[in-house]
């Protein structure tokens, strides 16, 4: 029953052969692996005028959410080109953690693999968070329901993930090309009439003025627009998901993803500019914009659909990455091995149910406010672009192949500026919770070092060397026998041909059981000595572990095994009229060297 | 740890040699199995008055109270004469399920048996909820805490019970006999003032009339009162825990128990009378008739006290009790045989908690109330008075000793007149809970008479006959083996000497892996064969459970042992980096016939 349950969920369990088929054409690759980053321009530009509107209305009402936009998105041009360079470089899948371990060394790379680790996590969570927010902006009355209606939807993204990646990238489809569509739409229409009508800007709300727009205000609005970014490493690390010739088609998806990110990013920022929204509690600039193009129309509900299907769908970047990346580092013996298995539909079970967990543990915590998750966000994913671009030129200059001047130069120049953002970021949201990325950082290193320590040590302690020669061991074979039944002739007859030396042992509790227990066995031991041993306090383990302990004196290299006779009724609560004195003996002799536990399962017919 | 601290609650084990000296002295006995009779006087009168208000002030004035007393305490009378004869009859101890099954069969036994595990579970309830309202009474601050007190004092006694017998008659003599002590103080102060001043009669509060005067309201509040009978049969189930002469001794006590009770309870009823209390909810009929004695002083202070004592203890009877008459229902084979067991303090410590948890219960269902709890409680004891005593007369009928006849009359008479209290009870107290009683001793019934069935099936299946011939069985071992470790060279050479066939079987996920190991098991493979099971669903469970279906075609009578080598890490959380497939493997194999599994534990070093 078990079994088909779980194969009504998560579909039929696949046979290996089948593996090369789930590999993804560009156009389902796209969504699968863009919608992350696609999706943060919901939320990038909400985030730049989050700060700006701390200093005061004229920085709102002066273009530099258009300044900064555009910065980000020579940034944004920067990085893909490194990465592009990153994916000939590693077909085989390179996300940071391979570049920054491969060039920069083993400490580098798990520096970039808890950074990733860290950036997965969040991903899931604020891209829910977001997600719900764009219903709330639609819908006020869901607003008490925010918290689980996150949950709800990381629930649906893990059963689909679950279910294998080939129907992932069906589902996630349709509503990553309806979110690109509604988004040109509404910068299309918006463009339009600013063209020919022009775009009003209207301000109802008058909002103090707080504080002085310092470089340190712009630098942070910067940061939070840097979200926008997020995501962008995700098909560096799936080159492996693509159809062949996989480098190509993973960096031409990367290319196409760059430039629709590029120019939904900066519409919506001029928009947001030429508007003149102000980010409200309620409701998200996003809508707020839409609202003042369209009015609350049928597109208007379509926009805020397709941006919460996107933003939802966005976790699916991570449910495809997080495993692979925890795959990779278990198969290098940083992370526990059950990481490296490929589940029953070929897609990386442990990974996406751990991802699962940690990501509701923050939404929880975090009530599902995506303004509080973000200053913990960009953080791990800065972090790990730069050891990605900084492995990325050293493996240049190591490896001096044609033409590796002008790459090292394109990833030096984007290590420097990430690096950079890296640095800004942990300056200027350091108190807003970037502080708990840093300290997790060193945290998750220490860890995954702990666990690679060990399984190098276990497999010195394994691993056979000539000198183990093979030497059969003396075996003696204990049978437990309470009284003489049948459950016991059959543990007897089981043994009688294992070891010359088989011994039945009696724990005595009455003498006068045992008299009579003597004549029976002269009949049915078959031939068996049966040790009696006293018991002073009416108890089964203490003798049988002081006998254990006599025997082992006997020879050297001797195992003991210790055979339990038991018998199974045919009702379950038979079992609560039977002593358990045999589980108490099993788990004792648990703690003992060379000695080995069975039970002889006898069947009741009724 | 666990061990030294359970020596710490419970006192060390003691030998069985000891038991012989964990025999009572009558003096300890009085306390230990008569403090629930003795107690029970702190409430039987309050019982008639509860009743007798319901009709009118008048019949509080007249003395029906005593009337109805001086019934009871004649009942009393016979029916302690008559169990005297079954002490001599039974001197291995005769309680009603050994009398009822012994004359009248198996099933007046077992509903004997039913009544008597009611009614000793009502016993601690009632008890300590008495107990809790004497303390209530003196401090009525406490009355927010009732119910927990209760289960504190539940929890006490319990401890105490599972520290042993003759600690708890130590315990339990002091205030016993303090109650005593306070009880006849009260009454010979009472009568000194009646013949000296002579005792004013006094009413504060004018009762409105609500009943006749009936004959069903006398009978009720008869009915009431016979609960200064319960706790009386304790004694004939205990003959076994007194001192040699034991019959004679435990006849004694009987009898000096009965004095004593009757004594105090006809005393108390008759100041009850004289000084005219009305039974309210706070204070209880006891602690009034003392205030009105000797005002709220330090003697008052003392009967309380005294009485919260003994009605706390009087739970004590059953825990002595029920431990016991479980043990010989389970000799009997109607209750699960760890109930036979003796613990290693020398009481039956899984009677004792099955009690404490079953009368916590009931006082958390009844919160703590004596009042409701006491229409369940005296059924089940006169049940089994009478059942016990028409098992005497049988038994004086059929056997025709010397004296039978006077013998004969004695029970028949008690036999007679516990039976029709007991349809009186039935009667009076049917809606007030006496149909929970009705209903659940069937059901008793039912349910020890299908355990009993489930245990001579059992015997009947297990029990050797000259037909079962000895016939050693054909042993094939198979050796789970990932991949070539020493963890599994150490399974090969503990299984090579075994048998004469031992397999090695792997399952294979990687093909590639397998080449590799074959290699090596030419060198450390012990001349075992290695045999490759396919897998195309990359599971472990299911080539496993195929292979095993083949084994068993080749031979028959074959019994196959599967060996799954693990290792054991130095530290716990190692555990969480290893796959845990050969537990489910082992899941698996538990219900396959002709099955054993095995664990071959490699211990590592760090």
């Amino acid at each position: 029953m078990s079994f088909s349950f779980r194969r009504f969920i998560f579909g039929s369990p696949l046979p290996t052969w089948r593996e090369m088929h789930e590999r993804l054409p560009k156009i389902l690759a796209l969504p699968i692996f863009a919608s992350d980053a696609l999706s943060s321009v919901a939320y990038a530009t909400e985030e730049i005028l989050r700060v700006l509107i701390l200093a005061s209305m004229s920085a709102i009402q002066f273009p530099y959410v258009i300044y900064i936009s555009i910065a980000i998105v020579i940034l944004l041009a920067i990085v893909v080109t490194s990465y592009r360079q990153t994916i000939h470089a590693y077909p085989s899948g390179g996300g940071a953690y391979i570049v920054a371990k491969d060039n920069l060394g083993p400490t580098a790379g798990l520096i970039a693999g808890s950074a990733l680790t860290i950036d997965y996590t969040l991903t899931v969570a604020v891209s829910t968070a977001a997600g719900v927010a764009a219903i709330i902006s639609a819908w006020p009355q869901f607003s008490p329901y925010r918290e689980a209606m996150c949950l709800g939807f990381v629930f649906i993204v893990t059963v689909g993930n679950l279910r294998g990646a080939r129907e992932s990238g069906l589902i996630f489809a349709l509503p990553t090309y309806a979110f690109i569509t509604a988004a040109l739409g509404l910068i299309g229409f918006g463009l339009y009439r600013e063209f020919t009508e022009g775009l009003k800007i209207e301000h109802s709300v008058v909002i103090k003025q707080t504080h002085d727009l310092t470089l340190f205000l712009i630098l942070r609005a910067f940061s939070g627009g840097c979200t926008a970014m997020t995501g962008t490493e995700a098909i560096s690390n799936a080159v492996q998901a693509f159809k062949p010739p996989e480098a190509k088609n993973a960096s031409t998806t990367l290319t196409w993803m760059a430039a629709i990110l590029g120019t939904m990013f900066l519409g919506i920022s001029y928009l947001a500019w030429r508007t003149g929204v102000i980010p409200s509690g309620d409701e998200t600039v996003l809508s707020q914009i839409t609202r003042a193009m369209f009015g609350t129309t049928k597109y208007y509900y379509f926009v805020q659909i397709a941006t919460m299907s996107i933003l939802v769908l966005a976790a699916n970047t991570s449910f495809a990455g997080f495993p692979r990346l925890a795959s990779i580092m278990a198969r290098d013996r940083y992370l526990p091995r059950q990481l490296y298995n490929v589940g029953d539909r070929l897609v990386f079970s442990n990974g996406i149910i751990i991802l699962a967990m940690l990501a509701s543990l923050l939404i929880v915590v975090f009530k599902g406010d995506t303004h509080a998750l973000i200053p913990l966000y960009a953080i791990g994913v800065f972090l790990s672009f730069t050891l990605s671009q900084a492995g990325m030129l050293k493996r240049f200059r190591m490896r001096r192949e044609r033409g590796w001047k002008r790459g090292a130069v394109i990833s030096g120049i984007g290590a420097f500026l990430t690096g950079l953002v890296t640095l800004i970021f942990a300056w200027t949201k350091f108190l807003e919770g970037a502080w708990v990325v840093i300290l997790l950082i060193p945290g998750f290193v220490y860890i995954f070092s702990k666990i690679h320590e060990h399984y190098i040590q276990l497999g010195n302690q394994l691993r056979l060397t000539p000198e183990d020669a093979f030497e059969p061991v003396n075996n003696v074979i204990l049978v437990l026998t309470p009284s003489v039944h049948r459950g016991v002739k059959r543990a007897l007859e089981y043994t009688k041909t294992l070891s010359s030396d088989v011994r039945a042992i009696h724990v005595e509790t009455d003498p006068v059981d045992t008299a009579i227990m003597e004549q029976r066995w002269e009949q049915w031991g078959g031939g068996i000595p049966l040790i009696i041993l006293e018991s002073q306090y009416r108890s089964l383990v203490k003798p049988v572990l002081e006998y254990l302990q006599e025997v082992k004196r006997e020879h050297k290299n001797t195992i003991i095994t210790v055979i339990i006779p038991e018998f199974v009724p045919t009702k379950w609560w038979h079992k609560l009229l039977h002593n358990q004195s045999g589980i108490l003996l099993k788990f004792a002799l648990l703690f003992q060297r060379d000695v080995v536990t069975s039970n002889l399962r006898y069947y009741l017919d009724k």
